[in-house]
């Protein structure tokens, strides 16, 4: 189970998700480097459009990219009153840029990518996400960062549970939310969110979009409903995650 | 790609899922033999534990069933005030009878599963899920019965937008849910809801169970939050199952 055998794609075996394994139906290998970072592949799918694999993870395909970009982009930025300034560490292919941009009292935004072949390969290969790298609100930086992400709380919700106790350390108010993204292990990503309010309650964006306002910024997946919902985790991880503290 | 191969399992390829394919590693292949209706296999997985899978797709694994058990039962139970008898088509394993007898509103079960070789094979592979028929409220039935179930968005949602119209010839209230399970195909598996009651509003259980409540019926997924939640579709879903109906 690696990499392409007989037309199809195969994630790597990965000790995050030990005994599964996803793997997509390939048309064209269209690009295969290693760059001073990391191996990249980007792949033509039968189903999935165009994919992006990093050290042969699946990162990114044109199928479900906007279920991840545009949750990542709007969680946060809806649960601040103000976003006027935005710092986003990695997302080389642009995506995540492209979407922060669309937010109205976003006016400057800083982004810090490690590897500058993402972002070149992005914008050859994957323009759709790329253009987000076109907009004036947009400063790019390539340097050296660490980044995290949370996973599924499916694999290993004490390694999430570990992600929100190290944000914890910096941030007063914590909280762990989910969006469904079928090409990502088990199908969902996490998001680990903290905020300098004690007091503020994620679950209840602080700028409510409306449908039309939704539609005007062209988002397919994000609104404030799924923002409320995003937060809602089942009862086994709800209690996991939240047993220690006091009940609202 | 097609059953076991180098010690994994892989998905039969379907044309509800195409050119994609999920694949747990095997420690043991417990079962095997072709009944009156299809193939059944038992597996024992390296990290999802005991497998049920008929005719090459994935139907339970002992590490997520609960997500769909607990969810298919109390969705619709909740939704009605006064669950006293309950009909379920199919479920051979026994895990949602398991559930639905666990409210306490309900006084009998009957159900009607098409293979009686599935109910044996689970009495004694999935003892976990078979000990639903157990129940001194369950009446079990096998006969011939067609059954349909609500796929995944990220698939064919004019499939779904099929099976709700077909619904609504005979419940004029129609929703669709949604529950996020790793070993079906992307990550999750929805529910199409048909009632009587046209006012009815899904999203809002009728019958709230409190912390303690869902604790004592030890549910693990479901709760009343997450049920609000798994109504709760993306954007560019809702628009397109909700279009026609007038905006509340």
């Amino acid at each position: 189970m690696d990499a392409i055998h007989s037309g199809w794609f195969s994630e790597i075996q990965n000790d995050l998700w030990p005994g599964q394994s996803f793997s997509l139906k390939v048309k064209k290998i269209l690009h295969e480097e290693r760059s001073k970072f990391q191996k990249i592949k980007i792949l033509d799918t039968e189903t999935y459009g165009r994919c992006l694999i990093l050290d042969g993870i699946i990162q990114r395909t044109t199928k479900d990219e906007f279920a991840y970009q545009e949750m990542i982009a709007f969680l946060p930025l809806c649960c601040h009153p103000n976003p006027k300034k935005v710092l986003i560490v990695g997302g080389g292919d642009g995506g995540v840029s492209r979407e922060v941009v669309k937010h109205p009292l976003v006016e400057e935004v800083y982004q810090v990518e490690i590897d500058d072949r993402v972002v070149e390969l992005s914008k050859k290969y994957l323009p759709t996400m790329a253009c987000g790298f076109n907009d004036k609100k947009l400063n790019l930086v390539v340097g050296s960062i660490v980044c995290s992400q949370g996973g599924s709380f499916w694999l290993d919700y004490n390694y999430i549970k570990k992600q929100m106790l190290n944000c914890s350390i910096h941030f007063p108010r914590v909280a762990y939310a989910v969006t469904s993204v079928p090409s990502y292990p088990c199908g969902q990503i996490g998001f680990v969110i903290g905020g300098l309010d004690k007091s503020s309650d994620f679950k209840d964006p602080v700028i409510k979009f409306s449908s039309s306002e939704i539609d005007a910024m062209n988002l397919k997946y994000y609104s404030s409903k799924i923002h409320s919902s995003a937060f809602t985790l089942p009862r086994w991880i709800e209690k996991n995650f939240y047993e220690n503290e006091k009940p609202k």
